[in-house]
């Protein structure tokens, strides 16, 4: 399944008949993925513990529900796949097998056989499956959304992940000049780039690229598994990053205060429902749709600098929320001093009747 | 009163005694300031809507306060204050002015005369009154937690601010070398940058500066005010933005998931209230002593590294709830495949029956 | 405006052109008031602060609309009002009317007069204008949705509300035999009652009267005002109350834990927003689209016991996410010994492995 | 362990010592319960899901720790109980004998052999252990706090539950007389019942009896189990409804509107914690801390009249935040109309400046 990831599809197809398959499947799934979960991705600022964009997370129900597919045109009564038992994607995937395909039986040989990474290498070396950058210290996932970098020094939380372990990213200070970016969106999903039309595929793959070589989109932190403990997780992300940046910034400009709020608890909500592997749990669906309804008003430009971090230096909107008169200080509007002090008033009163209350007693 | 902000002291009382002052009093409370409020802030991981680190909001209770206290050695019936009557502050004083003298009449020449800020400058001139910075374009409030830039061209939210606005940061583009700091924390407050002790007011002096020269610190976002409007709001504020950073990235080192997800909601519910003027309601005190209590784990050093953007790039802490052995994918544990699966199926249960029930349906 | 209160339209029309009108509107709005706020209020379980049904706060919204048409149609220049400066009804009058007529000119005669309710009726006897009840020591606002009671003892929230205050309920003792009733719920909303399908006022009239006549529908507490104060509030909502608990015993049935819980937080946010006013705040119109969609799901029929309380005996519904197959203890489904194991260890992992490490320190 | 069951805790020694048991302990642990998890109960208005005040999962981890204690005095290195793999309990039990006697073997017999209740209960009259109740068609749990009751037509969620199932409280028609009790709270806790003081054993003990016996305290609800099912559940618990019932609405009288909708999150919390078995999530402990603190205002006394339902009829605290003159409509305090004006004006503006960018649109 391609959604997006640096792997050779017609090495993968090889390996495949090697391992004794009888038939392989590639399947090209990056407009899909793009267009479905990343675009509600985008929409919902997913940032899993407000820092992982959900890359793996986002794929996993997808691959599933398309192997579903071939299944069933197959008239399988079987799949499998290499999930440990200790890892994240087990529930990811084995959620949307249920959901759709109850009586389809989950085989998991890593499980059964109880078998560790090493031991997984160990079977493969014997069997004579070919694994792809065997050597690599690390475990990578990656696709179109993010970049996973898993294992050796990684694992010690403490210790800085060497410059080896990144691909789609430069330190900052290998970066010479600032990149100025304005990314429009239309109804909550990015469009063009300094002014350019593109699809979603196109538009991702260009941001990973452009933002990537001027020193910004990784991300290093411990992270929460659903399994019961901490990992320490390190990614490289830079259009997820850059566009969620983006698009919070002109939500914030658009929508009221008690939207705002609201809509980051509804944000929050979905990404621990998709990180947690419950994609079809009735409750992400329905924040779904409420995310979307929301973001039909957040259309607009946003422009960014980028340069080892990324600011936002400016944005604008049809439906900013947004008065000059107000603002301004020169000719604007101003409150009376009565109309002020009343405001204020009832604004502290609730506050300092209990206050008072409780410091004369 | 000194907060840190970039006042000459002496030139500040020569303009009161000009402007008519009987007497006037200098109070150094830097050290109230950061050991107080902004001490809480970084508990807390204060950034309101997400940004703004709250330098001016925490200062004003504080300095009301110090007001009270002269006005009540001096006898005196009123007090004064130049805030207009579209602004934050204007409730922040007020608020703090009204729970702890609420005898003392509160006087507000800009709001009883309606002058807008052309207006008032106007009076000064007339009266010989000496304004600093007459001729910049901007309106400045600094302290040592942030320095918030407003009027001219950032009135504008798509105008990108001009390079000249900026004090303590320089751009990006103008660092060569990256900066790598190790800060310590005790019961979540630091108390030691690479190793060397310091206070509070000198660490973040530190910081601002060093941080400020390496590209990082500024911040450019649209802000919802509590009088009702959106305005566009520019700070820079290098040792917070740094500290609040990676003070949260230790919490989440520290915490459970069900801890990290509550403080979040507690951190946002404090900044609220401190940026809404309401430091008198009674739940920012009880908040405050609920983030108190959770930091009383929050011990352990952040490394991070600062070039344009920051980074974090390894932390560890004695308090940390992490498992090498539940991390491991060579040697560590592993759950059994019924184990697992007993996990999955419940974890998963309660969704999927909903989901199948209405897919029947 | 007759919004289901018991008041005499003829009278009304009567009163109005003796206090001078030139010409009265009589406006049948039972219908609008229970399919658009009522049947709203239904689907968002709205207790304001878990008590109050939110009658008049519901009613405020539409009968501003209601005059907005009639002083479009007759061309008028402004619209008159009897809200005093300290209730809730000021703000939801006049924040319609700002919002849907914002050139409309708003003339509070009590407030700009400055008259407390003693001045008020002082004043309506000076000018001849008949004031109904004149001689009940409460003030009183009913609709379709609730009863509210005010002044005289329940002023004194220690104070038990004298018998003479009700008209809805009668007492509990005086009930001699219990009421059983099957109320039937379509996609959020009550059709019928015993099986017997009735449209939304009629149902809501003849809950109002068997329920009360079988002593339930009283609600006494102490509620927070928009204005910043508290008041004891005093009301009767027979179907209200009984309507909402089988509404909410019935979402039970069929949302997913996690449907419940973020389902209760719509609720709240929907009902703190209609109590404050807040009718044309944007998050208001999306929380409601939002509820109406979860409520596609509530249909089906849960049968009530009102004898002084009501209880919940039985319910049912076509999309309950229920399984006899799951809950029976003697034939069901069992986890394996194993299997529940692995649940439980992951299902406590995080929060033992914090709760070890910090007992150790 | 005695934690206010009906049980003769004499025949459960003969039983225990019938069924093989080497040594027997009988620990009172009733003054422990009551002031130790159900004074928390009452500090944190713990109803899961709104309606289940928790007994038997306030009850688990005390006798766990108890049994541990006894484990350790006795130096065994096992302990068994008997839940089975689809019930909350195995969870609670389980949590705290991991967390606080990790090296302690667990064994549980009806998982280990896959029995279900019938099988249960073969093997016991096999193997002549008696059990009372044994014809009994409902399951019973009951302690100070709740007695719950499971099984035959309390499965069914549709069936009214036969008046038989219940024991602590009579059907509101077989009630004569209204009860009206006055219930005096000490910071947060009951101290008082009609001026009598006692304490918490006893105070629960008598609420239990006499208002079960005015026909209150019954709770028939679908609950979603932590192990991933819905079961209907019928509980009694008098005493608990009441006191949480009449707490909650001193809280109202005292708290700010912040601190009312905080403290609910609080509450709702803390009860989700301890229904799903996590007594030693460190959260658990601080959100207990956190609502202890709360509850040092919660002093006062609330009058309330039980009759088939129950209604607060009225309340007093010294910390009430509640002002005669605010509330007075004929001497109190009125906004001017300008204050009142500026007021609506700031308290709608950020909704309607949104509301109308987007109805332009």
């Amino acid at each position: 399944m391609d959604v997006g990831q640096d792997d050779d599809l017609k090495d993968i197809e090889e390996r495949a008949y090697k391992a004794g398959a009888v038939k392989h499947y590639a399947i090209d799934a990056k407009k899909d993925f793009a267009e479905g979960p990343i675009a509600m991705a985008i929409m919902a600022n997913a940032l899993y513990e407000d820092k992982y964009p959900l890359g793996t997370a986002l794929a996993r129900p997808l691959i599933a529900e398309k192997i579903i597919e071939v299944a069933k045109r197959e008239g399988c009564d079987a799949v499998a796949h290499g999930s440990t038992s200790k890892g994240n994607d087990q529930v990811r995937f084995n959620e949307t097998l249920m959901a759709l395909a109850p009586d389809l039986m989950i085989i998991e040989p890593a499980k059964i056989w109880g078998m560790n990474r090493a031991e997984e290498v160990e079977y493969a070396k014997k069997h004579g499956i070919p694994i792809p950058n065997i050597h690599s210290r690390f475990s990578i996932d990656d696709n179109l959304w993010s970049r996973s970098i898993e294992g050796h020094e990684t694992d010690d939380p403490s210790a800085e992940v060497p410059e080896d372990a990144f691909k789609w990213t430069v330190p900052p200070e290998k970066v010479s000049e600032p990149l100025i970016l304005e990314v429009e969106f239309r109804e909550g999903l990015p469009v063009a780039v300094n002014g350019e039309r593109m699809d979603l595929v196109g538009l991702i793959s260009l941001l990973n690229k452009v933002v990537g070589a001027h020193g910004f989109g990784r991300v290093d932190h411990v992270e929460n598994r659903v399994v019961g403990f901490k990992s320490r997780e390190v990614y490289e992300a830079p259009a997820a990053l850059t566009l969620i940046e983006a698009h919070r910034d002109l939500e914030k400009l658009i929508y009221t205060p008690l939207e705002y709020r609201f809509k980051k608890f509804i944000d929050q909500e979905w990404t621990d429902l998709v990180y947690g592997g419950l994609w079809h749990e009735p409750l992400r669906e329905e924040l779904s749709d409420f995310a979307k309804s929301m973001n039909r008003w957040v259309s607009g430009v946003v422009k960014v600098k980028v340069f080892g971090g990324l600011t936002i230096i400016g944005r604008e909107s049809p439906y900013a929320s947004y008065s000059k008169d107000l603002v301004d200080y020169v000719s604007g509007w101003y409150p009376s001093e009565e109309e002020a002090r009343g405001f204020i008033r009832m604004h502290v009163l609730h506050s300092l009747t209990a206050y008072r209350t409780r410091h004369k007693a």
